[in-house]
């Protein structure tokens, strides 16, 4: 939700970037051929739309159950109110939160987390979690089944 | 959490990977020279990792804001419990939503929706969403402030 | 949260507008006097304010309590998702009500009700408001202390 | 809910404040064609009024969205029951609380508030809100839809 | 909380009602002598306090858990909001059940029951009040300790 | 809740008791007729009750609202849990508090509060309920209807 | 907490609750050794113990996780309250149920599960538990951590 | 869910595992009888099944009931984060105390109390429970009815 200049862009700069979400290693060429553009067209567009932070990243989605990250877990973190941000920044150098949000509602903070299994979680929580000062109370959950997880946009 | 066999990675697959999700488009003559391997040699690999579902897809991370989505809101969706499964897969179709979980805890539904503006979600809200069946009790939350968003790791 | 176009207030409008949120009934004259203007230049300004509508009305403030209204109420009101809008409609018709506002949180509204004292407040309850189809759970609360009302921006 | 002693208004004086509630900058003159009363006695009844606290001002209503204050957000704050009078009077005087209440029900404050757009929200919730001492869990949420918003009788 | 004419009631009838609060039984002529007044006068007054309403009945305060009424536990009764008032005068037939309120806060019934030991009160539950249609949720707590129970005052 | 021995009354006991809780003031004479007892073997037994607590005491049931407390409020009172018996005996002395009891389900503390109006209400949260340490929360109600409020047996 | 009997237990019979509670198989000689009784008189008052209820058997306390059970779950299971006991006697029978229990508190079911993984957790919750009629919401809590679990006294 | 390796327990060893449950005290000799094994054999693999920690102990589960604890309690402790471990297992050593569990959700502490009486319970809460440092809220039930309570697999 953060300011943002109004930046132009046009049917064509949209097609690209859809081809893009869905495979992030098609070749400019393959792109051109679809929307009728010159390989260097693309390119130039494509480079635009990287320089004005329309497209933040290329990346490979992977499958984190299958890399031995078996156990995705949300958690609602309250704070004193005072050190939510501290916390917050301090949560977000932690290598298993993989996001962590301040939303509307109560003054939590919403963090997701990847680790290998529940002793591995359960470390998480008692040695790291619970050791920062200015929590207050932590709710946690599991996820138990992924309907649908889109991939490209950021949330 | 849904099943799998114990898939076997080794340290180079896992260099590849920290490699590809950190640059999606890097081609693999680059990843060769990094990792002392031949470029057949990278694509072959990163085949097998295709093929075995460890990379699920390869995207660009495209900036919600800068495209116009300007609203990133959370729900959670409680339904009656006989029709959970349906209103997820229902809701798992609609366009403006990103991802949509079962978890442990309450019977919710967790629920991420990209939208444009407030009318757009008001619209949502009020039109697709609480007009399906099953649906008891819906609670929203909109981000303020992200301090982490990690991609390339499925949540 | 409706749409609405980009209107342009300079600053002597803004004046204007704080000079009338004061004091609703100030002679245009008065007004005149204060900003350097002519009193047929401010009643065209205030004209062209009335007619985009960022002037809703003039009003009189009336001290609820000092007309017998003395139990100020403000009720949340659970409805089953589909019968929202139905019941937010219906909830507005009723004269009891002043006013009745739809949130992100639960899925309820925000009603605040101005009644004589509690055998009226009782009644509404039982009979105007529990009666009606589609109506859940019902939470209500009574003002206890003012600390600020501020008038003359629409919430 | 302030104390008052029981104050004599009549038929005529109810119709006078009927009309100024609908259109405050009303002539005298005109009230008095509508209630067969000169224009002398139509103002020594609203001087009356005025005097006894039972109109206490006439205003311009304006619309918030159209003057750029296109977010208003309701927050329920938790206090410290000792702390609760002083953090209300510290809120009462921040520029953006258009209201602030203390209710029956949970020891928190409610409030609502008017800001310009999210990073404002965000900004006024981190800095001005959580800052504030004495304040143990804050909980916001966004208007979505306005079905019914009664102006000239004080909540 | 029902309409009431202001009844008139001098220091002396406070006196009155004090020492019958006290004591049920205190003899009017044992009144009298506390009071400077003849046993007559007092009887007098007591008459009028009775006719008006100001004492609802003399009673015998009876410790429960000595005739065999062990158990004491409060519930939250939930009820569809339009079956509110039927359940309530349901319950308040129940010979189990020794006070039912309807208060401000959620839209439930507050009530009060005695009985002599947990199998009674487990039937008086699964048998007697979830078998009554326009319950929605029920919650219960047991009494463990009084600190205070004030007799003669109706609550 | 206390420990208490096997106290002995027989059916006469229970008559006994019936018509005292129904009539507080009914001579012994009277009951006796009632009975086929002596005047004196009905003193004999109710002093017997009285000795050994069953009867704790003989009171005139006032209505609160016709002597002006016409508001009746429930609080829960959270405590630090440490604190909550020094806060419940402080409670306990105050002369607004009719009752305050200890309960299963959350560690708060229970209590009936009877005040003259609002203002007595806001005077008695702000200044003597959340002026006292240990109380984390504070939650009230207002009763809005009483459906059945037995006298004689102590809750 | 049925109905009983109270039944006698001298102090011999508790030293053997305990011997036997800490080892279920010890000899009725061994038993007898460090009591100072004879075989013969062990065993005739484990049987009496037997007869009367207070042993209710004898079992050996196997790891759930060591035989595939690594998943305990707690389940609260709200119904609605006419179907409470249907629902309780059906979720008895269930083989992944290990206890089901009724409380004071919500109208809830307390229920333990035992499964092998998520997958089978999963299973369970969608199609045997939220295919029950009359359940309207049900809560989850994975187990992390177990600071103590007595055996051999019924909870 | 301790970590754990994979151990082996053929069909055979799950029989004996099923009998023993079933009667902790079944004699070897008889096992073998029902499994077609000898009698050196049945011991070889239940003190293997033993020695791997397949099971704990062997124990008589008594009636606690009918040794005089006669009320189940349920309690969710929260506790400061960081004093959770350690609240824990001080709860842990306490002999009221038969089981005490880290779960996922909220940041309390599950925990099973069996006790004999009310002023049991009750000054268990108020002088051992309450009396710990970082604990800052409790909720207690008690057990109304038991629809199943499965004995030999350690929840």
């Amino acid at each position: 939700m953060e300011e943002h200049k109004n930046l132009k862009t046009d049917e064509t700069d949209k097609r690209i970037l859809e081809l893009l979400v869905d495979d992030g290693r098609m070749s400019y060429a393959d792109i051109g051929k679809k929307l009728n553009l010159s390989r260097v067209a693309v390119r130039s567009r494509v480079n635009q739309l990287i320089d004005n932070g329309i497209i933040e990243k290329f990346t490979a989605v992977v499958n984190s159950e299958k890399v031995g990250k078996e156990v995705s877990a949300f958690f609602e973190v309250d704070c004193e109110p005072r050190a939510l941000v501290e916390v917050a920044e301090n949560l977000a150098s932690n290598p298993y939160v993989a996001s962590c949000y301040q939303m509307t509602g109560p003054s939590t903070l919403h963090m997701h987390v990847l680790v290998s299994d529940f002793p591995e979680l359960e470390s998480f929580i008692n040695k790291e979690l619970y050791a920062l000062e200015g929590i207050t109370r932590v709710e946690s959950h599991i996820l138990l089944r992924r309907f649908k997880s889109r991939s490209g946009l950021k949330l």
